[in-house]
């Protein structure tokens, strides 16, 4: 019925999650406020565990995505979820450190790393950085000689697979910012560099074709693609790559008719790609990595929101205005990104009103959706916008000084504060 | 030769804003970093406090529209040229109290106030709420009447002029969810429903009708419609209405060849039509407001980074990388927006180069500007993006939990930082 198995409806006619009435929710918390359902999480996270464990005999790792959302208590649950991480700055780094996650488990990425997060990776010992292109390279192997470490690595290679998706998402093309080219020689000549060098050992190989792909095509090419690499490499160089980190990108459900696959189909199919390519090129069946981020977080969450006013504007639109907008939901301004809008409290009444959720920022493109079939709504009837779990809150922005949100996690019907919302004094904290 | 008199070029070759090496701000600040030039701002300040004082006699206020960049120093800033300020939140609002910026000259906006927001600012005693909507006028009455006050009010109407710009920044349509709506009678109703009140003193109305706009006739036409609907009051209730807030909008110069109409020559076209209206319908002349934020700001600033990883893709692309990007100006990933991009410490080198900047995020849309034209520029380079002082600060967010980055004023050769750069246990303060 709903994008999520933890939403539901009842007695009351109100949405709830995880067994939390969301208008309870909105009354403890305040609006505008961001609900994350655990047990959901959890869920996701055994799917892809779960067929790591049956396809490759656990001989592999799930990497949560955090730049999908970071904050120290997903880091905590995934963690004990027995998954690792893959961080994508200093300070993604520095929260997953802060709550002591394992360092070795935490993968760090990044096409244009600062030379204090190249170092910060170094002394925390993350497991593998993996490296973007030979500038870094260099830097990288210099760092580490001056810490007499030997830092493992990974390289990020661009496989050239077209993702049809969304051109901002696209990101294994030739034409990207990230990575290594295949086609130019240029993967090939960084796998020798960094073979030459005395602090990396050069681990394996990294790619990552986009993002909310909904076919399996682009997934199970890209294994190909790398596994042919990989054979290239032993072929070129003698040296087994014994490490295949496969990225994240796989489609969820932000409308309640997306059909996007099981997660478990992806990661079946790439997996006989995987096995089929290490028989027939006679090499070791790779560790492989992959990277959910998206799909372990997004379905999970809602955002609550208190409508304020609502505009009738004859035979044009009407708009109904709530507390929050581009500051906790930047993905309608930034990319028109579709959701599902329901009104909290009045779930199953007849939906006779089409409009365009406006948010309160100053700034006409501030919208949450166009086009919403909703019940008739008034003043204080609080609105859900589902499947807000990924790039809503990590995106958030503090536009027009307005408080980034609470963040709450329930479970069984409790529910927690994660994140403080921010106050006044934080907003104006660093001004002088 | 650039798009700011503040910007210069030094006997080393290097960009200087404010009389300040751009090279030696990179040093003794750290990238990324935005630098504005408060002679720059005052100057833009003068311009307007002066156009008012030649063409209204002195009989109207320059609001400075915070939401294009608020801190507290910029509120010193504008307090000191004798102007007030519009604000749309109760953030900025906190922030502009926090310095003492006078109540009275703050001017209080936005489509959907929270409850929290009314009450903030009628307990502040801002000088004007400007009311968007009959829902909020209610709310306001109510509150008024509870503190026993008597609140100033504007009414946001939407004269119905299409700005021929961006739709993201066309506000002035019925089609808007700011404000209400002349022909549909609905600011009419508004009027005498506001007339009617007891707690609640209409004092005037506010048009905008969007923003970066290159032609004075929109402005000149909204001038004439919001003097015709005073007339038209007057008409139908008897009540003169003695002020006009005539909002922003002025386009600035992104680009060196964008050619904005001088800000005085807005000022004086729109006074003929507002004057010569008044005349003609036996009205006094309104006090004037009017609403420049990006204008006061944004030709003022620049952001610099420094150059990590050029990548270059043959017969395809050229990357720089640099140590920012979305998450310090999100107007490219938003608006595909312009900019200049200068190499600081190359400025007059051949320009040989045509490159893509990209930011550091991990995102493939992370990107600050694409064909730029650059020496050739390697890692360590500093690279200066022009034109950021509106909407870019303001708009910043933490997404990869990346820090937001310092920042500086100069003058007259003198650098101060005005707002700390966010560490990391900042990002970490309100995770639980």
């Amino acid at each position: 019925m709903f994008v999520s198995d933890g939403l539901n409806i009842n007695e009351k006619n109100h949405l709830t999650i995880g067994g939390c009435d969301t208008t309870e929710l909105a009354k403890e918390f305040g609006t505008s406020l961001i609900v994350y359902d655990e047990n959901e999480i959890r869920k996701n996270c055994r799917a892809f565990v779960g067929s790591i464990q049956k396809n490759y005999n656990g001989n592999g790792r799930v990497l949560y995505a955090s730049k999908a959302f970071s904050c120290k208590e997903i880091y905590r649950i995934v963690n004990d979820e027995n998954m690792g991480i893959d961080v994508v700055s200093g300070g993604e780094l520095y929260t997953a450190l802060s709550v002591g996650f394992p360092a070795e488990k935490i993968c760090f990425h990044g096409n244009n790393k600062k030379h204090s997060e190249l170092t910060e990776a170094v002394d925390a010992g993350v497991g593998r950085i993996v490296v973007d292109n030979l500038t870094e390279l260099e830097s990288l192997n210099r760092i580490a000689g001056e810490k007499g470490k030997k830092v493992s690595i990974m390289f990020r290679i661009k496989p050239g697979i077209d993702a049809h998706t969304h051109d901002f998402v696209r990101t294994g093309q030739i034409d990207s910012k990230f990575g290594l080219a295949l086609e130019t020689g240029e993967a090939m000549q960084g796998v020798k560099t960094a073979l030459a060098m005395e602090n990396v050992e050069l681990k394996g190989v990294h790619c990552h074709i986009g993002s909310q792909i909904f076919d399996i095509d682009p997934f199970e090419l890209a294994a190909e693609v790398m596994m042919k690499f990989i054979k290239d490499i032993k072929d070129e160089t003698g040296v087994t790559i014994t490490e295949l980190n496969l990225g994240g990108g796989f489609g969820i459900k932000y409308l309640v008719d997306d059909k996007p696959e099981a997660y478990e189909n992806y990661m079946d199919n790439v997996a006989k790609i995987v096995n089929k390519k290490a028989e027939e090129y006679s090499l070791p069946v790779p560790f492989i990595y992959i990277e959910p981020g998206r799909s372990i977080v997004g379905a999970t969450a809602i955002t609550l929101y208190t409508v304020g006013a609502v505009k009738r504007i004859p035979n044009i639109r009407n708009y109904v205005s709530v507390d929050g907008g581009m500051v906790d939901n930047p993905r309608y301004i930034l990319y028109q990104s579709d959701y599902e809008v329901v009104c909290a409290n009045k779930i199953n009444n007849e939906k006779a009103l089409t409009a365009t959720i406006a948010g309160k920022c100053c700034e006409s493109g501030d919208l949450i959706q166009e086009n919403v079939q909703l019940p008739e709504v008034e003043a204080g009837d609080i609105l859900a916008v589902l499947s807000t779990g990924a790039y809503n809150y990590s995106m958030a922005s503090n536009y027009n000084r307005i408080p980034r949100p609470p963040v709450v996690m329930v479970k069984d019907g409790q529910a927690r504060l994660i994140i403080k919302g921010e106050s006044y004094e934080d907003i104006i904290k660093n001004d002088i």
